[in-house]
């Protein structure tokens, strides 16, 4: 079996310790860089050009400079402050969540072995003896800590990084739409880095600390490691489902008021609720998508670390080799370094054109450098072959077979993401087609839009297929979780192209409210249409990454589980298969329903105000923004319940009364069909916001016979965009965590529900 | 093991063949009553009253009767022609069609024994010598004929009834709600038992023909009978996928030129488009709609038989408890007869507001009628204890715990119907709540529909997993299939209440066409409205026992495939479960862009004649029907052959080139995730329809607040609807037959699967 690895472990450490210094001091030095825009005047310099080397379009229109700079300033301050009160709302239920899910785990865990505080016998290795149960309850709730505060920190910053940028990009556009691009693309790349190293480095730490408890027991170290998983996806609930809740609750609720009934354009500053809409980018689009995946990164590292621990690496203590998913990571962090100077200092983005290119070469580039990357790992930290553990047997595997498995993951991302690209983006005839659909009007438009939604989920399937059959048939559910390792290995670049859209959109959103030109708004507009692009983009990532980490802690749950087959042809199994594929549309109905009644409550606050505040109209008095943030927190902290309820208890109640059969054909059968909703969501909604800045863009011939603004097929657009508004940035996304946040969960409590869970039938 | 049945086989054979010379008789009796219904003037009597007991709408508001009646007659003529035209143009593919599958299920079977005209060793009872299979492909190609011919002459025959009392419920609505109520009912009633008792005829007679050849060869003789499934089912594709094109497309095309462009109302017999749209309700959903339950209830009877001729019932050749299935069919047939009287004979529908529960006692009565009758039927027809074969196993099964399996199936029938009602009748919140989404405009609307249908799939799907888990736990696959047949065991009273809805809205269409009273049009909107509600609920059966139909068929498949496991621990099983569950998004892609496109087309057409022909608009000249109606065929016939080719593809190729596993996991995909998006569909669909009606008709304070016809919530509403009708009339129905044709496929072709698939896992 296998020979040792290339690779020493000392080396192991020191490659995993300053990767992830690297990419912490990465994101803080284009931090630097973005905090060189100035929020305050700058003196004229002695060429009277205020220190630019082109003029501003200030200058060139006579607008005083002061007062613009002053407004996106208070502007941003505004936007900030409503945020970090969402946040901090949100963190109080979060903390109140986090301390009974702990004590949860606690309980369940610790009664697996009736609470007993000597040691056991392997589970696995039955040869050998293992820490107590308990202790294992007491380090998988440490580790259910430490991840959701790694979430909620990743989370946090990154929404801070965002509203510190988005009045730069806002200032930047000024000098033309290559500087803001490179503001708004740098603010992202922070927040990539930052993510990508920080849950990197807390994992690579807590691992060296439980070991020093744990010493040769890796089959108890990794069960309990498997809680920073846990940890990280559950705060993404709160990221995703209340973040999602508040930012379309507060578009929605903006739109229906603004522009259907008093006819005034988007960002209006007379709109109450116009704060809170861009409130709401932040804090659904960064940091519920920053929490989203971290927790696939999170999930997928650690079902890769509980299959290895049971696998010849964890049996021969072979460490290199069991850190393969953290050293893959490590030289993603790398990759993806390299491959953000090629947006911003090996090329510069000078018009509007250049700017999708621009983005879609960093996919490219930086899928192509960690092949190469991936392969070089998989030679130096793998013995040249080894054995994983399948359901029960031991399965052989060579290195370069793990090297497909990781490649497959990477490349079926890559095409994800030109799928996604392709369907979602105005370039192309798909979006052109749904414009062109206005012209009979909303109802051919929504017929249009979800048709497109339904045809682009294909090709991703048939990708993330190819993938998971490859990795599962090469090394089983080992293979599966490296496989979306692989594809999240250039999370910091796909965070990066991510969070650039909202804050581009944020971008724009200030300009208007600062009373800047509209050349300004162009800008800023082209710069917003390549983010909804790159925002499903991101999406798309996000599900395809997601239904891979699900299928591998599935795969690990069986596992723990003690199940070797999952047979469709029993009805334990089937019903629950029928009924996780039903899940996913009870869980979208709540989603959309609360984003409905939510933004009927705004809608509300905003006539109230431009009902009784005198002058709000005419531009003379100024609007409460404070209570629409207020309305817009309320509001998705409360619609969160129901949802959330729906997915932390579906495994509980279901293991708990049901077993682990009923519950693998539960996992399985909302993994496969949530995939595919969510996926169609998002493309749905991303077509449909392209289609309506296709028409009012009005770049060719077709597009202008659309439009202009406020013609008969914009209008019909602009419903389309208010529908699809919930489906992409709230239930479709959220559907993620969905299929993820059950699979963790079952993973944590299997050793529970293998012993004490199917009370009915054992009852019956 | 067991005792004999007490029903002797002679009584058998008595008991179907009268059941089913029963409901024939009684199906033509409906019909003459119908027909008493005159389309030409009848001489006024002595009392000057028309001969009727109440005046006439047109004799009181002093109407020239002549006028109106030859108008209805002119008008059902030209629907009674398009439609004919649409079938036989349809015919044409359909004979195509059929010819070439026939071939193709020649050669695929025949070539399993390689054409070798010798017995063989039988599959399951190795001790006896079975026909050889060439003859079995022969009779499989033979039922396989008979099956696809009664499914066209069904369809046929429904549409005819349907084009023959259209007119006549127009002209009793002048009498009174309740005698048009009546008319419309019975025409229903027409085509419910004369498929229902033709299907069985059909069936029973075949089995008895193929018997005199095989003898004592059962496991062949029912497994020739599949092919009868097949046929039935791939006809439907044709009236689901064809006839749902061509109705939507029409009324898309109709809705989009007249109501919106023209601002002139529904049904008005100015738009050129308004006869194909009337032909459509015919061919889509009665035709379509009635060749797919057929096809339901011949698979679910051929599952329940394939497997039962491999359990004891076969292995003894005891012809009682064979022809359980057709039994309960036959004694349904009886059931639904009295049921029908109910509504027709034993109480009088005299209101508007008795429409809808009438409907609804329908459905409870005839439930609870089945119950008692299944009781007795399992009682004196099967063995009190026998053996069902269980995948590879047999297992012990009592007679009561049979009838427990058809009683799950036939009340979860009952619960989703009501479920179904719950959601789109305007008279509960579900429907009101979308209504008055429609304040804040289409955005919502669209919004608040489409989360209803997802909702509304809930308690559907708990209540399916329900049957399949009783059903599946007592009797395995048998159980499912007789469960599917118990929800079909009603099907005539299923089809009746169904068939109503398209006829009273062709009334509907034909009291405005002929310029008759707006009182004659209140009646028939109302009896529309409840018809909506119907047709929902029709499609919730037919998805409810496609649901079943598809496991047990699924479960039949694997049976003759000879496996004894579907693993989804399996790559190769996993993939298949993946793509399986995307297969239902791709086809709704293809169906609803092509009815996307079909209704492009027929907008240009409509405003093309309204462009050219002058004093149409002005009602002096008349428009070219014909034409649209050409166009609605040409585009239906065109648009149908990819998403056809998809469904019968994919079971060939799966099966060719991955073979049986993957084929497993692919139809367990597509019926988890198919079931869903079916539902939610057409329960959308239905919602926004009747949330438009609801507005329209005012009935509520509230409801009048958000109206009249005209304003902007109506409006709001009508871009619901027509968002809603491809969902609810094409892609949602279409689904049924993707479930259950890609489940029926790969039973008869599993043998050659079995032999000759997987040959890329074979060549790699």
């Amino acid at each position: 079996m296998g020979t040792s690895t290339i690779l020493s472990d000392l080396g192991t450490e020191i490659i995993i310790s300053i990767c992830a210094v690297i990419g912490i001091a990465f994101s803080l030095f284009q931090w630097y860089l973005v905090s060189q825009v100035k929020l305050s005047l700058e003196k004229p310099t002695a060429d009277g050009k205020n220190g630019f080397t082109e003029a501003l379009i200030e200058e060139e229109e006579g607008i005083n400079d002061h007062t613009v700079v002053q407004k996106c300033a208070e502007i941003q301050n505004a936007i900030s402050e409503g945020a970090t009160s969402f946040l901090f709302t949100e963190y109080q239920y979060v903390g109140v969540f986090m301390v009974i899910f702990a004590l949860l785990i606690f309980v369940f865990l610790g009664s697996v072995e009736g609470f007993s505080t000597s040691s056991k016998i392997c589970t696995y290795d039955t040869t050998k003896m293992c820490k107590p149960a308990l202790m294992t309850a007491v380090f998988s709730t440490v580790s259910f800590l430490l991840g959701a505060i790694t979430s909620v920190v990743s989370g946090f910053l990154g929404m801070k990084i965002a509203t510190y940028a988005n009045a730069r990009t806002t200032l930047e556009a000024r000098k033309g739409v290559g500087k803001a691009f490179i503001v708004a693309f740098r603010s992202g790349a922070v927040m990539g880095f930052l993510l990508a190293a920080n849950g990197l480095l807390v994992l690579y730490i807590t691992i060296n600390l439980f070991k020093i408890y744990y010493g040769d027991d890796w089959e108890g170290l990794f069960e309990s490691i498997t809680g920073y998983g846990l940890g990280g996806s559950s705060m993404a609930l709160f990221g995703r489902v209340g973040g999602g809740i508040y930012t379309k609750a507060a578009d929605v609720g903006a739109d229906l008021v603004g522009k259907v009934e008093r006819n005034i354009p988007e960002d209006d500053p007379r709109n109450p609720a116009v704060i809170a809409d861009n409130v709401g980018d932040n804090v659904g689009d960064i940091a519920g998508m920053g929490s989203d995946l971290f927790g696939s990164y999170a999930e997928s590292s650690c079902a890769a670390l509980v299959v290895a621990s049971i696998s010849s690496f964890g049996n021969t203590h072979d460490f290199t080799s069991m850190m393969y998913p953290l050293i893959v990571s490590s030289v993603g962090i790398l990759v993806c370094l390299i491959t953000t100077l090629f947006a911003t200092d090996f090329f510069e983005v000078k018009t509007v054109k250049q700017i999708e290119p621009s983005l879609k070469y960093q996919l490219i580039i930086s899928t192509v450098l960690m092949t190469i990357g991936v392969a070089i790992v998989s030679w130096i930290a793998l013995p040249s072959s080894f054995t994983i553990f399948n359901f029960g047997a031991q399965k052989v595997v060579k290195n370069w077979q793990l090297f497909l498995c990781v490649g497959v993951g990477l490349w079926a991302g890559l095409i994800i993401g030109f799928v996604t690209e392709y369907y979602t983006s105005n370039a192309y005839s798909p979006v052109q087609d749904v414009a062109d659909s206005c012209r009979t009007g909303a109802a051919t438009n929504v017929i249009f839009g979800l048709a497109l939604g339904y045809k682009s989920v294909i090709i991703p399937i048939f990708a993330i297929a190819v993938s998971i059959f490859v990795s599962f048939s090469f090394a089983a559910m080992y293979g599966v979780a490296v496989a979306a390792l692989g594809m999240l290995s250039t999370i910091a670049t796909g965070l990066a192209i991510d969070a650039y859209g909202p804050i581009s959109d944020n971008a724009g959103g200030i300009a208007e409210m600062a009373g800047m030109s509209h050349i300004i708004r162009e800008r800023t507009d082209a710069l917003d249409a390549a983010g909804n692009t790159t925002a499903a983009i991101g999406k798309g990532f996000a599900i395809g990454s997601a239904a891979l980490v699900s299928l591998a802690l599935f795969g690990a749950f069986v596992s723990r589980a003690e199940i070797t087959t999952v047979d469709v042809l029993t009805p334990k199994v089937f019903i629950g298969l029928l009924v996780g594929a039903m899940l996913p549309y009870w869980f979208s109905a709540m989603t959309m329903k609360s984003v409905g009644k939510a933004a009927l409550k705004m809608v509300e606050e905003v006539r109230r105000q431009f009902n009784t505040i005198p002058g709000l109209m005419e531009g003379t008095a100024k609007p409460d923004y404070a209570t629409c943030v207020k309305i817009s927190t309320d509001a998705s902290i409360k619609e969160m319940i129901p949802p959330g309820a729906l997915v932390m208890l579906t495994p509980l109640i279901v293991g708990i009364l049901f077993g682990v059969e009923t519950l693998s054909g539960v996992l399985a059968g909302s993994l496969v069909s949530g995939v595919q909703i969510a996926i169609s969501a998002s493309n749905t909604g991303g077509a449909w916001d392209n289609a309506k800045k296709y028409i009012e863009a009005g770049i060719s011939e077709h597009a202008k016979s659309l439009g202009p603004k406020g013609s008969d097929p914009h209008k019909a657009a602009v419903i389309g965009d208010t529908v699809g508004d919930p489906l992409k940035d709230t239930s479709g996304p959220s559907l993620n965590i969905l299929i993820k946040l059950m699979a963790v969960e079952s993973l944590v409590f299997a050793p529970f529900f293998a012993t004490h869970g199917g009370l009915l039938f054992k009852i019956f």
